[in-house]
């Protein structure tokens, strides 16, 4: 399985009065690992929108096991689990680089959409992209 | 079972490319209806940080079913799933105001935590304003 | 001069580790009140924009005197500064419900965007607009 | 003058329904570069902190020239623009990486304060870091 990782340095702005990173901003997180994977597999999500395809969440969620801190790195690890004609499913591993600490784990669900928001099959040049990369 | 509803105002800010409320959005929104369902069961979060009682996020779940555009308002409707002497699970439904169409619902998982940050168990004068809600 | 007046709560997503509403939170407040203003105006920004006409942010500013904590409620306080054919310049005042103590003030300058980003003369449907409202 | 530099790439969730990246996102930018600018002069934001000393922010401004899309790069670029014993003053150069095009400038302006929340002078370490870096 193909596995996409990502180096994010926690901005001040993203910690709360915890003193530690708000549990939201984990999801603008694995979205920046979705894109890195995105651009792996060989088409960026950008010049997937430009194809008139979107891939929007259905479901998204994360489990906090440590926390982070700011200025602390997070590295996040993301991965095709399942691909149907239907959806996109992509798992998502967080740690903190320094220990190696593992921080959360989650996941987004996504239907394929066309730009008048119908829900429509994988498209094919996805699929080729997808099955070239052995996921 | 008490029911908190709070009203939110989609903001430009919370907005993304897909001409949508971001999803990502969601979870400070159910945050800020856990807020009033905390003040509704007699006490609001911020007394109890001072009293030195945290509820950090363990798990936040959301499901998509609608979109929310810009300057749309959220419904947002919080009420306490489960509550064991560990933990507090709490579920969301959103939907949007003038329609009144669902558009997510979701939950969120918090352990009791002190300000050492150890897990600890559900203060005692709390579970008695829960007893009194009758949750 | 006509002026709007918005009140939010502060959202502990808001919150950063110094304990007190983030200085960036201060900006999409303000966008909520300059929502609510066009809106007290007689037209919604968004139907301007359904329109074809945008107005987004050249310039943004914000002095900071005091902060907002976690749950304190922010009134802030929108009027239209300057109005010229190619620009609008709105200024903004927030401050904490409670004790009425001044928190921050700022401005916003906006050019006159058409769909396709080019700037362009107010449209005059809005000139009369602004017009009655006797800004 | 010292000038750091980052590069942030522009995240989905950092997009308005403009297409473009939000104004609002700007600042958590100039945030992170001036995290890296504090971290080249010798001591990082988080040790600063850990000493007992803060740099709110007191003044926050920035100029909108272009806009950044989802998935460019931001080169941030953050200098000591002006240093009193009583506040900090930190200019920002933002330009699309790619294109090499201004995108945006500002600055913050920041007072000393200390654990209690006091305005102070600039504490003597930081001084002498800033002198022996030339700023």
């Amino acid at each position: 399985m193909k596995k996409t990782m990502v180096e994010l340095r926690v901005r001040y702005a993203e910690t709360d009065q915890m003193g530690v990173a708000h549990h939201s901003s984990y999801f603008p997180w694995m979205e920046a690992a979705r894109t890195e994977l995105m651009r792996d597999l060989g088409m960026s999500y950008r010049e997937l929108e430009d194809r008139g395809f979107y891939l929007p969440v259905r479901e998204a969620f994360c489990r906090y096991m440590r926390s982070l801190r700011y200025d602390d790195i997070a590295v996040i690890e993301a991965e095709v689990l399942q691909m149907s004609g239907a959806s996109l499913k992509i798992g998502y591993r967080i740690r903190e680089k320094e220990s190696g600490k593992p921080v959360a784990e989650g996941y987004t669900l996504h239907p394929f959409v066309d730009s008048y928001g119908k829900v429509v099959r994988m498209p094919d040049f996805l699929r080729r992209l997808f099955d070239s990369a052995e996921l």
